[in-house]
């Protein structure tokens, strides 16, 4: 019974710290604006993280997040897959599998799928 | 000169802001015991990031990173290429690209490469 329990203690503990990119359900962004993004949600304060929250943004070919900013937070972004091109208001930047992007409050950000494969990137912010 | 004084700070922006990993001199990581694995520090506090660290760990086959925890901080984890061994302290739990993993403080945590291709993997830790 006692190793039982041990057993499902341990289980319940990597299950919920161990995720599959496959097994996160993709969500609509809320952002008004934006167009055939979906949004899976890694590690959130629920698993237990206590500072930053990490997800995966994924922009099919033609989709965009449009230009924007945020007051209250950074990003860090790595692109894990295919290549875009990233808007910072002054100048369209391509960006590709390997490239880290650091976004700063108030820097202005926006994306787009100009190719034909989805673009995949990894966006850290922080729990506020 | 106006003009040119303005290209100046957006080309200083920009060269901050964004990395390529290929152009992130790899060092070695100071813990005893790793093995054939390099370390890239795509943003750091240098580039102005306020709260936490964006670095990539590279594991050659055969490589390992010994079993080790932190008292002061949490790892956020993404494979971003190949496949390896997570040893938690308890079980041996193959990890491959697309996989998350959330380490918390005092979390019991080492890699290993058992296959015959580069392992990678991003790791964001708090700016301590």
């Amino acid at each position: 019974m006692l190793s039982a329990l041990i057993f499902f203690k341990v289980r319940v503990k990597l299950i919920m710290k161990i995720k599959k990119i496959e097994d996160v359900n993709p969500e609509i962004p809320q952002m008004p604006g934006t167009k055939d993004v979906s949004l899976q949600w890694l590690i959130t304060k629920n698993d237990g993280a206590p500072h930053y929250a990490m997800r995966i943004f994924t922009i099919e070919p033609g989709g965009s997040i449009p230009v924007h900013t945020h007051t209250n937070m950074e990003h860090e972004i790595f692109v894990i897959e295919g290549e875009g091109i990233m808007n910072n208001g002054v100048s369209e930047i391509p960006v590709k599998k390997g490239t880290a992007i650091l976004v700063l409050p108030n820097d202005k950000h926006g994306f787009f799928n100009n190719s034909d494969k989805p673009f995949k990137f990894i966006c850290v912010i922080p729990i506020v």
